[in-house]
């Protein structure tokens, strides 16, 4: 297959890690025979330095044309201090609203080897692998009036939604959980919001269809007790932007593998983009120690949700696991008795693995 | 002193719970020579089931004319299905905005005992102690417009915020750090939201009015990541209503004393209304196993914040110490090698022990 992927590098530890994931994309095209090409262009702080805005033109033009995108992170202390629409963050909310990018797909799963940096108790978090599916391209992010008023003296943001956005975010996560453990739970604050009370009436609407998945409705305040208190109940989580947006970087501290999440923002064409959620860290920008880990596997879930490639996809789950097994590490990480490695080593050692098994 | 207290013992395991208060205030009264007069009335699915209406007139009524109010909990699956201005919560909705009472104080403490129940390993959860002050009668709660649009197809709520609401929880949340480790923790989502970027400017101002407390600004998506990971390092945390309803749940769950949790909702002349945090317990009402802590506690809170009364109010808390220390315990503490007693056992012990220093 041919496959074009627009790369934005980003912002901090953005470069390295889009590196390691254009190195994985390449290792795949050369063990099953695809033709991936590839062109770079600017996002946040950077695109802000070289061309004084957060999504220059010629980036959206490039994303609209490419099978999927890969992101490497966005924002800084740099560009802290601009005002709202100068800011890095604009660059990543307007190009999921130009490509209409409504379906946030947030896995969290604890790896053994890693529960040791949960901050949780292990026998809490043990088995817990759970998606949170955002809506991500309506709600109180981009609602209108959103503006001061009285002078001043007043403020109004609108959390609003059409019925067609509700509906295709909660079949999205129908689908999702029927390839997995067919259990979903739908959250929302239906004692207090009207769209929370259509969202409910939504998600009973579709369960007809998807008889085969189980659901129930939470409370956004319940979800985030239970996010804590015992994660591994959940499967599937939907949700809208706001309180996605909350509890999906609640939950993925729960299993001290923030370092190794992947992120997926997709439409129903499947156009996807996919990026790591540790974000910028510019403090280790530079210096080699950024985990590729969570890039990579972004990696996977583009194989996988964009092209269709579900078995390439697995070989790059694999190949993580068996780097992790072999204890090769990034800083971020502490395996005990592990092999501390730089960044690009650890993405190389995962490369290897992919490339081992290439019988052509 | 005189003082008026309206109870409202609500659902489930509510009338339990607010009994063991009253009697705690009793025995101050007692030990202290203070006047209290009480009075009952119905809220939540007791007053849908006696009078039709969650909040009844006599009841709102009363409240207006009491020093404080103690409230035991509303709500329950037998109120589940009714539609949503007949449903319980709009009781406590009701009075929060007919009352004003817009800071909402949920403290959450470690207690060195039952660290072993928290789901957190005990040397991320050690020595937690912290405050969340949650704006209580503004924002997406009441905001207007909230309505369904074009048939049907469309759905809109509404944040809105006066800037007099903003700057008075602001105060509220300096005044409350001031008196405790002098660190503010300021929640918001100013990278999305024009509300709060106002929000953002005006805790900018009033800092300035308080030179002796240090105040960071954080993202509310980063907040829910950092109570799991480091909750020791928050003192006192203010955010507006909705993002207050998430993390001061979220919170609630960390230090494993659900049970033990109070909370107080306050206005500007000391009138408050307080209530335990850990909601109706229909599963076991009626059965006198509930912990009555979390009211008593409460019942400590309500002396401070609207009698004013700081002795009266560590003698409580003092007290609540003393029994876990005694190793007694209802079910849901599960204390080693502890001493099993019943709700209502348990209070009693409290009581014992505030009157036991009692000179008079
Ligand atoms: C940077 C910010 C606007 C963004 C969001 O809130 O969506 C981020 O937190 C995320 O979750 O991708
Ligand atoms: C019952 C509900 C409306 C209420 C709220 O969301 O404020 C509750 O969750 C709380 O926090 O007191």
């Amino acid at each position: 297959m041919k496959k074009h992927i627009v790369l934005l590098p980003g912002d901090g530890i953005g470069p390295e890690v889009t590196k390691a994931a254009k190195q994985v994309l390449e290792a795949i095209a050369g063990r099953y025979q695809h033709t991936f090409t590839f062109e770079s262009h600017e996002i946040g702080g950077a695109a802000i330095d070289q061309q004084g805005t957060p999504l220059p033109e010629d980036t959206i033009e490039a994303c609209k044309k490419a099978d999927a995108i890969f992101l490497g992170a966005v924002g800084g202390p740099k560009w802290d201090q601009l005002p709202g629409h100068m800011r890095p963050e604009k660059g990543l909310l307007g190009i999921r609203k130009q490509l209409g990018l409504f379906a946030n797909l947030r896995p969290v799963q604890a790896f053994q080897q890693l529960l040791h940096a949960s901050p949780l108790k292990p026998e809490v978090v043990a088995g817990s692998d759970l998606l949170i599916v955002r809506e991500l391209t309506g709600g109180l992010y981009f609602g209108e009036p959103r503006e001061r008023r009285d002078n001043g003296q007043s403020v109004v943001d609108t959390l609003a939604y059409q019925r067609m956005e509700i509906e295709r975010i909660v079949e999205k996560a129908f689908e999702s959980a029927r390839v997995r453990r067919k259990h979903l739970t739908s959250v929302d604050k239906a004692n207090v919001l009207e769209s929370s009370r259509m969202w409910r009436e939504i998600v009973e609407e579709k369960k007809v269809d998807y008889p085969d998945v189980e659901v129930e409705h939470m409370l956004v305040d319940a979800a985030a007790m239970k996010l804590v208190t015992n994660p591994s109940s959940f499967d599937v989580l939907v949700t809208e932007n706001m309180f996605g947006d909350i509890l999906s970087d609640e939950a993925s501290v729960l299993t001290g593998s923030l370092g190794m999440l992947p992120s997926a923002s997709v439409r129903e064409d499947g156009v996807g983009l996919y990026e790591p959620v540790h974000g910028s860290a510019p403090d280790i920008a530079g210096e080699n120690k950024a985990n590729p880990l969570a890039s990579i596997l972004s990696v996977a879930m583009m194989l996988k949700h964009s092209f269709g490639m579900h078995e390439e996809a697995e070989t790059v789950e694999a190949a993580v696991q068996q780097v992790l097994q072999s204890r090769y590490h990034t800083q971020d990480l502490k395996i005990s008795n592990g092999v501390l490695v730089s960044g690009s080593v650890l993405a190389s050692k995962v490369v290897d693995q992919i490339s081992a098994n290439d019988t052509t």
